[in-house]
């Protein structure tokens, strides 16, 4: 193509770079610190994957370096051993923020389970070994990616780092750590909460609006909040070891449960590591005779007179005890590290539930002014693979919640109880709960012996199997659900949705979307829908029209010309529309459809029956339609019949702010 | 998870980094520049998509700053207009390098193409404007991108640059220019090919073993080597522009191949760019009277006489001109920029199809010394998106024939005649050659009338779509085809491969491996077979085992047991192992099978029809099986039965250099 004529206008970078998330718009003054005290509006304690989540989505949201400080003792992102597991909703959220990708094609995809059990034919006589009982999907419930990913946690640090990096010049502010953390409101009743902080070059205090506690088990903020952790620690003791295995065992590259004779070990597939093999990661049940002497011990550190008895229980454990006692369970398979280099991380710890009943500290006017997230918040065995999960979610449900507080966003006048930011003890804290009942029973199910006839210790494989199923609508991250709360209006009118299989995607105020295919009708991309509801801080409302769409007084066209008044009573850009119809044909024109459609929806308008059927997934009917509103995380906040707009602008009311 | 007891070995920085691609292993001895001239492997003239691509790839497979050297006149990568489309195959290639995600996310994904005519209904006498005729598949070949993407070139060259930046400290040295180009043995054999470079610091003359015209269409490379682009140029003008649209015309999003009674325009939906709003690109045909004087105008420049002429015809476009023209076709719709500031770029371009007989130039002994990729080998019309894939597509099939031969991969000595670099020249002047003759044609019926009925220039909407739809199997890139050579064995014996529909996927050699789904033995990953192809210069042995692939003295077994023999042939990790079975089971476990499959294939070998029939998209039967040697750049090289092992391993013997 010789050109001969060209022109364009000036420089557009912007044309070239990766796309920005837009900031979430603000109503509140802008932050401009005043005086010789450093303060901030937000700071971060701690920048493991809850912390480090909660300052990349703030930042996204639009909070700069001057109004946000994290900061976490670790001079570098971590490097090897911790967390290794991201579940099904965990994978749908990073994809919402264009974080997925290579996590999902450099991870390791976990989408089976092998069940492993004593062996039934002992023929050999004293031990038989161990056979394969069954292999069953690693995820039974639909996901957008209906599979777990293993992956080194350093490595989601860094993915998340490198993006914070695209919004914030200082990033993670390191060797740096929160020595103190009080609330003096008469110093400063705006910036209440202060914060004693040691770094590289000394003490200093800073004063913030908020502090977020992502300070780990042991967390100093937690304690320094009179905030406890509450619940028991077992006795078992695990090893767990990363390493690349010489193995003769059939299933390494599957997540596998392995109840012996001689003990239990799950095995965990990992990630393929640059020399071209593939890592693994083992838990192994390590016999152990010493009891531990009291939780104190494990939650707050070990100190004083524990400190003997610790000292005993920890040399017992080495490296070669692992792999020895691993050797054991897995007969008659062989299994060993490849060389003697190929041992990344190894580690010993105690099964232990505990969760903090708050998670937030007031101030005396009752706004919520310290937050804890994460393993500060919660601990819990790592065999179901929800620490770094919980814990980012965590961080994802109180991030959006904050912004709008800060910004102006929320109904409530500046300096006044919010009781948007309420929530976050509400919904997180059910969480933690419920991470911690189920923890417990997989825990002890899993520690325990399967096949055994020698009184209570016996477990059936299929029990096990049971509680691992029905577990997963939780451990996927997929069924959990928000309990009735000023942004989840459970009690939804009879008759607007049909069925009740939740786990399945039929909508319910507190679950999120389940993603379904649809096609767009400006263009024909086949896209999936949970693409259009990015994590940007937006609410939505998702619209089902009917089949009478293509009529001007029909359902459809009053229910969206209610809705398009709505919207501009919120600040600009702070509710998009999403608009699926069920019509089998689609050589409509815009001209043929309410106004609406194109100026709010043009390229959020789908056909939500061609390609699945949304409208069945839903359970919403094609004939009577509905209008759910989605919260910013993904969360169904409200569903209302078609005509039941003041449903939707009444919730919506009590979410935002309204504009004159 | 309390750890008490933690270990682990030393900084693992490559555990948390994003994976790099393994360098081709070096035969050949280390490059080492000696004495005071300035020396390299290989220079690339041009940072255009070519050569970009051809740098980003080499950097890849191994050559260091020392050894490779890329020059560009321009001071930085491309902020507006030009190419905008990448192919189905482009984008295969570029997942196959990791680079696709943001292109795939942020890019526009082109599903439709509706076709508009000159409407039927006349009821207004003298123009009725146009109607929609139909709207259909953009792609209709299968592929595992089944759409078009439209984004800018400036950010492809910038995704380039970032992967770039990876692997090499240098990058593109900007600002500099090759200014003369010329071949002398006599100076120093082994780096015949002599390049004055000019850059900011002024002139510089640098020898190397091979340069590259990555150049564009007015190549002084091409020149300098005496090469010529032939064929014609037409009197068509067309003005193209990108801008954010304000219209009411239905199809805006959609790709759209307008004719009416008043001209042709082509709708090019583009990307979302930073303020929310999506680009369109249109072309234009421009009603112009004054006819071009020669070929020479377009090709070489315009000088002398025919500057004034050129001058006259390039002033009478204006972009006013551009929107007053393509508004007449819209009619009855209205169409034009939504403000003054919402034009991006435009330009105004002759349609041509010219190419080089010649892409290569071979010293005295006739090794292949200079090349020409891209635009620099062949120039034709915008409107079929080809320009930056072609132009990409020649600089990828260069790349691993390159590293191959420096590396001293191939069977041919050092310093010899290399006929695996000569293939260059054979396949991609073929693959110029259709792009031509397929322009020409798309081109003349694109500028012509549809539906009128005086005369030669009348085309039928059916005529029309026809074209489209025949040529989209080499405008997908999916369907091209190499010719027989030395990479190439086209003749088959008959009965291995069923059917001969080389474009629904059955295996033929010179065409690329289709992607399929396919389900991982050792993990159950639900995989796409292309990622076992990565563009990573290896060779792959893709190996159809058969029902027999249980019994240890079955065809299966022997002919996997030949393979493993064949493959310590060859330097290590050259060849790889691919396999696919038929078993509608997936209980079986490694000791049942040959020992290769996990010795060589653990992580590439899987259940082949249990989610899509690769067998039969292939046309292999489970019965007999079948083996295909793929190229490093996915292409079949050939197929032979499973009991002709030593096909493969012939095959392979001349393409490789054996080791002892």
């Amino acid at each position: 193509m010789p050109v001969f004529t060209e022109y364009s206008t000036s420089s557009r970078d912007l044309r070239v770079l990766p796309s920005f998330a837009p900031p979430v718009p603000r109503l509140s003054p802008k932050f401009k610190p005043e005086g010789s005290q450093e303060k901030y509006e937000v700071v971060i304690a701690g920048a493991g994957p809850a912390g480090l989540f909660l300052e990349v989505l703030l930042a996204r949201y639009g909070l700069s370096d001057s109004s946000l400080l994290c900061v976490d003792a670790k001079p570098t992102s971590l490097k090897s051993g911790q967390a290794d597991g991201l579940q099904p909703r965990t994978l749908e959220i990073l994809k919402s923020m264009g974080l997925l990708e290579e996590i999902l094609t450099e991870g390791c995809q976990m989408w089976e389970v092998a069940f492993w059990n004593p062996s039934s034919s002992k023929a050999d006589g004293a031990s038989g070994g161990i056979e394969r009982t069954s292999i069953v999907r690693d995820v039974a419930v639909p996901a957008r990616y209906p599979h777990e990913v293993t992956i080194h946690q350093g490595r989601i640090e860094r993915i998340l780092e490198d993006d914070l990096k695209r919004y914030s010049t200082r990033g993670v502010q390191r060797s740096t750590r929160v020595t103190k953390v009080h609330i003096d409101e008469e110093g400063d009743a705006e910036f209440p909460v202060v914060a004693e902080i040691e770094g590289p070059s000394g003490v200093r205090t800073v004063r913030t609006k908020h502090l977020v506690g992502a300070d780990g088990a042991h967390s100093l903020v937690r304690r320094s909040m009179d905030l406890k952790l509450e619940g028991e620690t077992s006795d078992f003791i695990w090893g767990v070891v990363d390493f690349v295995a010489e193995t003769d065992f059939p299933d390494i590259r599957r997540r596998c449960a392995i109840h012996s004779d001689n003990g239990s070990v799950m095995v965990i597939p990992r990630e393929r590591i640059a020399t071209g093999e593939y890592l693994t990661r083992l838990y192994v049940h390590v016999q152990d005779e010493v009891k531990p002497d009291s939780d104190i011990a494990a939650e707050e550190g070990i100190e004083g007179e524990n400190k003997t008895r610790a000292k005993a229980r920890r040399e017992k454990i080495t490296m070669e005890s692992i792999f020895a006692q691993a050797q054991e369970v897995f007969k008659p398979y062989k299994i060993r590290p490849r060389r003697d280099d190929a041992v990344d991380w190894w580690a010993a710890y105690q099964i232990g539930q505990r969760a903090s009943k708050q998670f937030v500290k007031k101030d005396s006017k009752g706004i919520n002014r310290v937050f804890i997230v994460g393993d500060a918040c919660h601990t819990h065995s790592p065999k179901a693979g929800q620490g770094m999960n919980v814990s980012m979610m965590d961080s994802y449900n109180l991030s959006w919640k904050l912004i709008h507080s800060i910004n102006g966003l929320t109904p409530h006048p500046a300096g006044a109880v919010d009781h948007i930011l309420d929530t976050y003890q509400t919904e997180r804290s059910t969480i933690a709960q419920q991470l911690i009942a189920f923890d417990k029973e997989f825990s002890y199910m899993f520690s325990g012996k399967i096949g055994t006839e020698d009184g209570k210790e016996g477990l059936t494989h299929e029990q096990f199997l049971e509680v691992f199923s029905t577990g997963n609508g939780f451990t996927s991250g997929c069924g959990i659900e928000y309990p009735d709360n000023v942004l989840v209006e459970q009690t939804t009118r009879d008759g607007i949705i049909e069925g009740n299989d939740y786990l399945q995607g039929v909508l319910r105020p507190g679950r999120r979307l389940l993603n379904v295919k649809v096609k767009r009708h400006a263009d024909g991309n086949r896209r999936d829908l949970q693409d259009d509801f990015p994590s940007t801080g937006r609410f939505r409302i998702l619209h089902f029209t009917t089949t009478d769409l293509l009529s001007p007084s029909g359902s459809s066209s009053t229910s969206l010309n209610a809705i398009s008044s709505i919207i501009p009573l919120f600040p600009p850009g702070m509710i998009e529309l999403v608009i699926l119809h069920p019509l089998p044909q689609n050589t409509f024109v815009w001209s043929e459809l309410p106004r609406v459609v194109k100026t709010e929806a043009e390229m959020r308008f789908h056909n939500g029956t061609e390609l699945e059927d949304a409208y069945r997934v839903y359970g919403v009917s094609r004939e009577k339609g509905a209008i759910a509103v989605v919260r910013p995380d993904g969360y169904i906040g409200t569903i209302a019949d078609l005509n039941d707009t003041e449903r939707v602008e009444r919730y919506l009311k009590g979410c935002l702010r309204e504009i004159n």
